[in-house]
C-alpha cells in the first residue's frame, strides 16, 4: 500500500503528448460554444513533471483561444521552461531546489521500493514509510518557501496586482497558489486530481468509505468487511498525514500572512471550480459536488500516421499484430532481472513488440521486439495492428488506452498506479502483474491471456465507446468553466461553504448529542413520573381499597 | 412546514408553457451532438398536473427528433389526453381515479391549510397532519395499483414486450412504471424534482443535514444550531413517512411480483440517469451523483411579442412599468378577503398591474389593473416594461422569473412553495408574504420594496445571466442523456450500486463497532499486561532490593 503517500508527484512523462490542441471527430460540438468571453489573463502555479504534460496543453489551448497566459515557476524547474511562445512567466528562485524537480528522485524511489517489496521485512516496510513521511514533508516544505518567496517579494506582488488578472488556474498538487490566490483575492481554478496528500474529491466531496475506496487503497467500490475496516483506517491515515504532516507548512504561512482566524484547509477547499481529470469509465461511481466538472482523458485525440519504418515494422507482424510496451520514463530503472523475464517471455510470442526502453538492452531480447527510446504512443494505440498495451498504469497512458480501446497488462510500479490498473483490471479490460514477483512465465501467460481472450478487448472497446459519448468534449469543458470563472468573477453559487463549519456540526455531532440527551431526559422523566407519582397513587388507592 | 407532505403531487399549471422545442438564442450549441442515435422507442409513465406540462416538453422534443413515444395514462387523467400528434398511448382503467387527477383535489387542500394556518391551533394541525398522511397513502395505494392492473394483464405486457422498447422514462413522483421498467429488464431515466415524499437528491445522494435543508423544512444551506436540529427531524420524519407509508403500497408489488429479495426502495434508486429539474442558480450547493443531469428551467424560451391589446396595455404604463401577478390554477381558491387586500394595494400603486384571477372580480379593483384569465406568462415575463412578478412560487414560474431577471413578491400557498421563495429570497432576488397573514398594508410595502429597491432586479439579474450561461441547453441535456441510454442500455457506469447495502455497512457502523471493540480490547489488554505482568514484577524486584 505504501508506494502511494507521494502519488501527488509521481513523475511519469509521456513521450506522446505534445501541447498542441485537440479536435476530436467523435465530438461534432464547435470549440466556442456559450456566450463569448473577452480575452482574459491567467495566472497558472502547474506542478512539475508530468503533471505540466497535462497543464501545458490546457495552457495552449487557453492561448489559442486568445488569453494571455502567465506561469509561476521555479528556478530549477525541471520541465517548465522560462519561455514558450504560449505563455509568459514569473521565475522564482528558492533557496533549495523542491525535491520532485530532481530528475532521479523517482528512480532512487522506485529501487527502493522494490527492494523493500521483494525482502518483505517489516523493519523495512516501517522505516521505508518513515522516510517517505520524512521525503513528503520536506517537498511540502520546500514548496511552502515559494509561497513565502513571493508574498515576501512586494515588488513582485505589485507588478502582479498591475497585471490584473482575471483567474488563477491551479494544480493543487502543491497548493502554494491558493495563498497567492487568496492575498490576491481572485478566483481560482483547479486542474486536479491529486492534492495535498490524496485523490482530489476527497477534500471537497462527502466519501463515504463503504464504497469509495481510499487513496493508497487498492480495492474496488464491492468491499467485503476487513477492505471496508481497511479502507476506513486508510482514510483515518491518510487524514492525519493531511493535518500533521503536509497542512503545517502552510499553515505556517496562512497564519503569518493572513492571521489566525483563516485556515489553510478552508482556502484548499474554497476552489472555484475542480476540473478533476478523472472520468467515471475508469473511477468508481461516487458522490461529487456542483462544483466539479471532469476532464479525465482531456488529452486523448485521433491517431496519425505513423512514419514509414514503423508501419512497415507494424504491418510485417502479419495477423498477430503487435504488442506495445511503455513503463513511462522510469523503466531504466528497473532492475535487469526484471526486464530480462520480460525479454524472454516476449521473445516466445508470435506477435511483434514495440518496447519503449532507455536502460541497457536485455541480452534475451527476440528477433520480434524492436526496443525504441520513443515512440508515437497515441498514433500507435489508434492503429489496427495494436493488439495489447504492457503499461505501467500512469493515467495519461490509461486514458489513451481507453479512448482506443487497446487492452492493457499492468506492471503497476509508483504511487496510483496500483490503484489505476485495478479499476481496468475490475471492467474486465487488463491483466495486473506485480513487477517485484514478475517471472517470464506468470508475464506470458497474463499477455497470451490478454492477447487470445477476446472479452478484454470487448470490455475495452465498451469502455472506448462510452468515454468518447460525451455532449463535450473534456478539453472544451475545461476551458468553458476556466472562461465561466473569468466571466462571472467566481462560481460561488456552485461551491458549498459547509467545509467553514466545525466537525462537530458538520456531522451533526452536537444535533444528536442534543437528541440522545432529550430522548435520556424524556424516558428519564416518564420512569420518575411512574415512580414517583403514578406508583405511590395507586399504591396509596389499593391500600384504601384494602 | 406541513404543507410539503404530497408535494410530489402539487397541480400548478403555467398557462405559458406550450409543448413546443425550444431554441435559445443565447445557446449556440446546434441540437444534435454527440453520436448520432437511431430512432428509439420510449415508454412514459408521466404524473398528471403540472409535472405533465413538462414531461410534455420533453416528449415532444423526443418526438421531433424522431423517436416514437408511447405514454401510460389512466382513463380518468387529467390533462394528458389520449391522444397527440407527438405520441401515443397506453390507456389503463383503474377502479378508483388517483386522487391528485380530481382538479378540486388542490383546491379543497389549499382551503383546509389556509384555515389551520390562522387558527393555529395544535388540534387542529395534528389532525391536519394526519389527515394529510391518510391522503398520501391513499393516493400511493391508488397509484400501485396502476401497477397491479399492468402486471395483471398478460396481453399488454406482452404487447409491451413485443414493442420492444429501449428505455423507460419515468416521474417517479407516482414510481408505478419503476415496476414494469424492472419486469421488462429496460434501462430507466427519470424526469425528476419530487419522488416519493421528498426531493429526489435525498433518495440518490448522500443529504448532510448539516448544511442540506431537507425537504418540508423552509431554511437556507446556512443554519443556527436549532435549524440545523429542526432539519435533522424533518430528515428523520421525513424518511419515517417513505419508509412506513409511501413504500408499503409498492413493496407489497414488489413482493408479490418479483420475490422477497427485491427491495422496492432499491428499485427506486437504480435509475440509470436522473435529470433532475434543478438549477444551482436556485438550488444551494449539495452532494450529487454521477448520474445526475441538472436541467433545471429546460422549459425557458425567449419571449415573443404581445398581441397589439396586451402590447398597448403594457406600454400605458409609462415609466412606471408593469406588475405581473398569478398564482397559478389554485388562485380561485384564495379567500375574498386576501383578494381584496391584494386589490386594495394594487389600487395604490403608479405602476399598471396584470392579475391572472380566475375566481370572483374583487369589487375594490384599481384603475390600473387589469384582470384576466390567462396570460402568455413568458412573452410577459420577458418584456422590458415588466418590474416585478407576484408570484406563488411554483418552480415552473420561478425559473421563468430567474431566465427573465425579473425579480418577485413569493406568496407561498402549498408543497415546496415555501422552499422556493425562500431560495431567491435568500439571494436577495424575492420578498416572501404569508398568505395567512396578509394585509394591504404589509403586501402594498413588500411590493414597493421589490419594485423601488434596485437591488431585487440587479440580483435577478446577476442569477439570470449564471443561469443561462451552460456549455448546453437544458432541453438539449435531457434528450442527450436519454438517447446515451438508449446508445448503450443503461449507464450503469455511472451508477453506484452501494444502496444494495445494509444501512449499518453503508455508514460504516459495523466497522466502527469492531474498531471501538478492538481499541477497547487493546486498552484492556495493555491496562491488564501493566497490572499483572509488569507491576507484580516491579514489586517482586523491589522486594528483593529491599
Amino acid at each position: 500500500m505504501f508506494p502511494t503517500l507521494c502519488q501527488g508527484y509521481k513523475g511519469i512523462l509521456m513521450g506522446s503528448l505534445p501541447g498542441a490542441s485537440l479536435l476530436l471527430l467523435v465530438f461534432t460540438v464547435p470549440l466556442l460554444i456559450g456566450p463569448s468571453v473577452q480575452a482574459g489573463k491567467i495566472m497558472v502555479f502547474p506542478v512539475d513533471g508530468s503533471h505540466w504534460v497535462n497543464m501545458n496543453l490546457l495552457i495552449q489551448n487557453l492561448h489559442d483561444k486568445g488569453h494571455e497566459v502567465t506561469v509561476v515557476r521555479t528556478a530549477t524547474s525541471w520541465y517548465i521552461k522560462e519561455s514558450a511562445p504560449h505563455y509568459r512567466s514569473i521565475t522564482v528562485t528558492l533557496p533549495q531546489a523542491i525535491a520532485i524537480e530532481k530528475e532521479d528522485f523517482f528512480v532512487k524511489f522506485l529501487i527502493k521500493m522494490l527492494e523493500i517489496k521483494r525482502e518483505g521485512s517489516l523493519t523495512g516496510f516501517v522505516k521505508f514509510y518513515w522516510e517517505m513521511l520524512n521525503a513528503l514533508s520536506d517537498i511540502h516544505k520546500q514548496a511552502s518557501l515559494l509561497g513565502v518567496e513571493m508574498l515576501e517579494n512586494k515588488t513582485l506582488m505589485q507588478s502582479i496586482r498591475d497585471n490584473q488578472f482575471d483567474v488563477v488556474l491551479i494544480d493543487p498538487g502543491l497548493p502554494v497558489g491558493v495563498l497567492v490566490a487568496h492575498e490576491l483575492k481572485l478566483p481560482t481554478v483547479y486542474n486536479v486530481r491529486w492534492i495535498t496528500s490524496g485523490e482530489g474529491h476527497f477534500v471537497v466531496a462527502p466519501s463515504p468509505t463503504s464504497y469509495v475506496p481510499t487513496s493508497a487503497h487498492p480495492v474496488t467500490d464491492k468491499m467485503n468487511f476487513i477492505q471496508r475496516f481497511k479502507n476506513a483506517l486508510f482514510y483515518i491515515l491518510n487524514t492525519c498525514i493531511d493535518k500533521l504532516v503536509v497542512c503545517p507548512h502552510y499553515d505556517r504561512l496562512v497564519h503569518k500572512y493572513f492571521g489566525p482566524d483563516v485556515k489553510f484547509y478552508h482556502l484548499l477547499q474554497s476552489a472555484d471550480i475542480w476540473l478533476m481529470r478523472v472520468d467515471f469509465v475508469f473511477e468508481f461511481p461516487r458522490p461529487t459536488m456542483p462544483n466539479i466538472a471532469y476532464i479525465g482523458g482531456f488529452q486523448c485525440k485521433p491517431s496519425e500516421p505513423l512514419s514509414n519504418e514503423l508501419e512497415q515494422f507494424v504491418q510485417s507482424s502479419g495477423e498477430h499484430g503487435v504488442l506495445l510496451m511503455s513503463l513511462g520514463t522510469l523503466v531504466q530503472g528497473l532492475p535487469s532481472e526484471i526486464t530480462s523475464e520480460i525479454a524472454a517471455a516476449f521473445a516466445q510470442l508470435p506477435q511483434k513488440v514495440i518496447w519503449r526502453h532507455v536502460g541497457e538492452r536485455p541480452s534475451n531480447l527476440g528477433n520480434n521486439t524492436l526496443l525504441v527510446k520513443w515512440m508515437p504512443q497515441n498514433d500507435l494505440l489508434g492503429h489496427p495492428k495494436i493488439k495489447a498495451f504492457v503499461a505501467h498504469g500512469g493515467t495519461n497512458g490509461i486514458y489513451e488506452s481507453i479512448y482506443h480501446g487497446v487492452p492493457i497488462i499492468g506492471i503497476p510500479l509508483l504511487f496510483d498506479q496500483f490503484e489505476n490498473v485495478l479499476r481496468l483490471e475490475a471492467r474486465g479490460a487488463a491483466r495486473v502483474v506485480d513487477a517485484a514477483k514478475l517471472t517470464r512465465q506468470n508475464f506470458l501467460e497474463a499477455v497470451q491471456d490478454v492477447l487470445n481472450n477476446p472479452s478484454y478487448r470487448k470490455n475495452m472497446k465498451r469502455l472506448s465507446a462510452l468515454h468518447r459519448d460525451k455532449p463535450m468534449h473534456p478539453l472544451d469543458t475545461a476551458v468553458y468553466w476556466i472562461e465561466f470563472v473569468m466571466r462571472h468573477k467566481g462560481a460561488a453559487h456552485l461551491r458549498t461553504e459547509s467545509y467553514r463549519m466545525p466537525w462537530y456540526s458538520y456531522y451533526s455531532v452536537d444535533v444528536f448529542v442534543f437528541l440522545l440527551a432529550f430522548l435520556l431526559k424524556l424516558t428519564a422523566s416518564v420512569v420518575g413520573f411512574v415512580q414517583f407519582i403514578c406508583l405511590p397513587i395507586c399504591r396509596k388507592r389499593k391500600s384504601k381499597q384494602e
